[in-house]
């Protein structure tokens, strides 16, 4: 390929789209472990868990079997609307640092929501419509999740009722607002609204919330409400599918200009950005047909592959949730204050961490500090304000350019964007002046919340 | 055409996207009045406009025989990393009203800026380093022009000062910090740092600023320091050439599916926007070529073309700048408060005001309320989050469909989406809790401000 043929975007048209999510599970031996019920010790089934979730949602999060499901016209339809995005050849970025690496990113942030999360969101919106639910109900922290699954329910008209940690609602009016302006209703977390919310509240009168909490209220919602269901914006196997269809165009987009990457990165919270982004390639590396390093990336303040361990451990702080076979900190792991809210997570997909543990994939942790260092480095050359999360991919891909630079070798590098950071200002504001700082958590730290580890077989 | 093979979003390849801007000015027959210095009454000379100016920003400014300027191959590479933009098919919004209406957008938020301000940055900025200037200078009040300059002037690494009303340095601080992450220094403006602003300052202890101010404060730091030179967003000749690019794609996207608008409408404050979506259209129409609707949609509380007058008047309210021939308001006009602040602005570009008056073009002027209540109806179905200017063209082009539904006629519309609502959401809060109300100026508010207007031959 004659390298200036490349164009700085490289755009799908809308039939080179994908018409079928890619199922990863289906071509690992290896299979992630189920799901387990607290109260019994054994795997969760399809029956256990329809009172929360959606029908076809449940046999997507079970099915470990189909490697393609297709995509619903009428999400495909959606997609077309801000899909596909765009695989970047970051030119300028390269001539900055000089290197001979070759560097693309698939931005996901061309959406009102901002990031990736729109993806799943529409998906399971679409999901809850076609059962005939009224609503939906969910937790959100930093705010992505909640403003892509209100743009969706608003688009199928659903019911959309949001549980927003309470710090963030207060501290978040921005957020608040777009998911009111699509028609949710945003509630502050603990509220009065939920027994559970209720209790907590009596005893601890004054709290800002926590994720913890705020599902808890939401599954309440879903379970007490008829023609109501729970749904979440990561971790879970159903959203990994649903985010498969970054890593398809990805694969198509490099395919169509025979493109071969070297490296594929991408930031690590509860894996459904890395998990969509890697899904293709990493189908490829299972068969044998290709080579890549796959690497995750992960704050340093919260490390679950890097420190973390691999065992069953609740998906939730306030352990009402199945037990998920993960890298884990232990869910009652409390991470240090950092602005990348969507990488607070304690665990990690059970998908990804079968696959780390099987070592097909690398995993690095970095601060805060140098991740907005490299924010501000890749915004001011490619123009685009990066969200703290996907900054965490930044860091790592210009650490690996910059390797390059040094041996000399052409690499090609390819990183998930997964969103803008139009709503983190106050993060950027702190760096900008200078008042950002790290804080990495300590073994003692780390070996108090698994030693707290539940016990299962 | 099969309307069928329509893309919802249709992109041009790298190839298609414009090598020229186009100077709609050379194919006007009545050609836009000159800009007149106060002073001496007569039109400003190349000169006269230079020690304010760059040179070559200078000489497009006065060029109105050259229908096509060459857009300097940087500028290009730096266009590629956000355009083309997407002409979006609003099909999701044709489906929610039920209209014949075939309707189709320019969107141009899908940058860091979140709006077309940087199609003029950029290439403001080049001629600046070309001319191997420090820096520039300039004011902002909403923030959309300061966030695309620092971002403009962080790519060409020259200075950037931008004196930001002080009332929008304290509301908007997530505007402020954007700009600070790419570079540039922030100054609330009535400052210290000036001769104008001291003496404002001790005239008006407390003062919360104006534009005029800021643009007073802006010029005499690039007048009084060597090395700097003034830039300005909106308005003058230069701007609407280097935004002519949102026009030239606009045109080749629908030239490409063989698509002929009927009507095409933007928002006009000082007519960036406007001035380049419909200049190649125009040039068509005073060509005879063709005949198209030209609609320009200004708000209710600031209406320069529906109820100001056609005269010559400061462009500033400090009355420091050069007079324009233009419709306006009165430089001494103060408009109520409205949510679109990119749209208070008391006159309108001199080539629009000419085409007008000419009777080429229609305008309208809408409430914020119902503009809000478009805004609100276009993000829940096509996904994004508008601006409150951009939302003024959504609404009259929510308006024609509606009287296509009634008339069954087919028309194609086409408007100008030019940025994203991400900082505006104090705006959108109001709106969503019924808070939103629209004031209106009287006949005599308006008489008492064009009462007030310069004398000039």
């Amino acid at each position: 390929m004659d390298e200036r043929k490349i164009p700085y975007k490289i755009y799908l048209e809308e039939n080179e789209m994908p018409k079928n999510w890619y199922n990863l599970r289906a071509d690992m031996k290896n299979k992630p472990a189920p799901l387990v019920n607290p109260g019994t010790g054994k795997p969760l089934t399809a029956e256990e868990l329809s009172p929360i979730f959606c029908e076809e949602l449940v046999a997507q999060e079970l099915d470990d079997t189909n490697p393609f499901i297709e995509i619903p016209e009428e999400i495909r339809d959606f997609y077309k609307m801000y899909r596909p995005s765009p695989l970047v050849r970051a030119y300028c970025l390269e001539k900055k640092l000089q290197t001979p690496a070759k560097i693309y990113y698939k931005f996901e942030g061309n959406n009102t929501s901002g990031s990736h999360k729109l993806n799943s969101a529409i998906a399971q919106a679409y999901y809850a419509k076609k059962q005939g639910l009224k609503g939906v109900t969910t937790e959100t922290g930093a705010g992505q999740w909640g403003t892509a699954l209100s743009m969706a329910c608003s688009y199928f008209d659903l019911d959309c009722k949001v549980y927003m940690v309470k710090v963030s609602y207060e501290q978040k009016p921005f957020r608040r607002e777009v998911m009111r302006t699509y028609g949710a209703s945003v509630v502050p977390s603990p509220s009065e609204t939920t027994e559970i919310g209720k209790k907590i509240l009596a005893e601890h009168p004054g709290t800002t919330g926590s994720l913890g909490c705020a599902i808890s209220e939401a599954v309440e919602v879903a379970t007490k409400n008829p023609g109501y269901r729970y749904v979440l914006g990561s971790v879970l196997n159903q959203v990994l599918l649903h985010q498969s269809v970054i890593g398809l165009e990805t694969k198509a987009a490099l395919d169509k200009y025979d493109i071969h990457p070297d490296i594929i990165i991408g930031c690590a919270g509860g894996g459904s950005n890395l998990g969509g982004l890697i899904a293709p390639f990493m189908g490829e590396k299972l068969k044998g047909n290709a080579d890549y390093r796959i690497v995750a990336v992960e704050p340093a303040s919260c490390p679950s592959f890097t420190r973390g361990t691999f065992a069953y451990d609740f998906c939730d702080t306030g352990m009402i949730c199945p037990l998920a076979k993960m890298y884990t900190l232990g869910s009652s792991f409390i991470p240090s204050a950092n602005h990348a809210g969507g990488l607070r997570f304690h665990g990690m997909s059970t998908t990804l961490s079968q696959l780390y543990h099987d070592g097909y994939m690398e995993a690095v942790s970095v601060e805060q500090t140098s991740v907005f260092e490299a924010a501000e480095q890749f915004a001011r050359v490619e123009g685009i304000l990066p969200a703290p999360e996907s900054s965490h991919a930044i860091r790592v891909a210009i650490d690996e350019a910059l390797k390059c630079k040094e041996t000399g070798e052409e690499k090609t590098i390819v990183f998930g964007l997964t969103g803008t950071g139009y709503f983190d200002l106050v993060a950027y504001e702190k760096y900008n002046n200078g008042e950002m700082s790290d804080v990495i958590p300590t073994d003692e730290d780390i070996a108090a919340s698994i030693a707290k580890l539940p016990k299962v077989e």
